[in-house]
């Protein structure tokens, strides 16, 4: 089963390379950007038939590993397609 | 509009740091987890109310900027609610 584990800066958070893009996608004639956000997909092949148990598992792994609470948000989310 | 780019290794490509996420996950008590990629998400504020102008301009900023097509596949995907 496939997770994908969605993570961004918190709210009220500087995100520099956020702001980066942001000035570099203006630059690029995309004026239409008006904020951006940079952050962390991370795909977990998890061996369970199950979608809650794989969510709650992924979320145990976001909790101890791959989330930095402090200055981080995530979202797991059960993929159907893989990105292409 | 907030539309999501998410940004992945190609398959085939080594992605190293999925290979490190993987390991850690193991020594924490996660063997179910048989593969693991990671990628970058970038969260695109885009004045628009057209979800498919909205995402058509998303794919010329991955393709112009975001995205290393070398090595990176690419997905838009248009975000109901926000991660939190």
């Amino acid at each position: 089963m496939t997770i994908y584990v969605e993570i961004l800066p918190k709210e009220g958070i500087l995100d520099p390379k956020g702001r980066t893009v942001k000035n570099a996608l203006h630059q690029l004639d995309f004026p239409m950007v008006s904020n951006v956000l940079v952050g962390k997909l991370i795909q977990l092949e998890i061996e369970s038939e199950n979608v809650d148990e794989a969510v709650r598992l992924a979320e145990q792994m976001a909790d101890k590993l791959l989330h930095n609470s402090n200055v981080e948000q995530y979202r797991v989310v059960p993929v159907e397609g893989v990105s292409k």
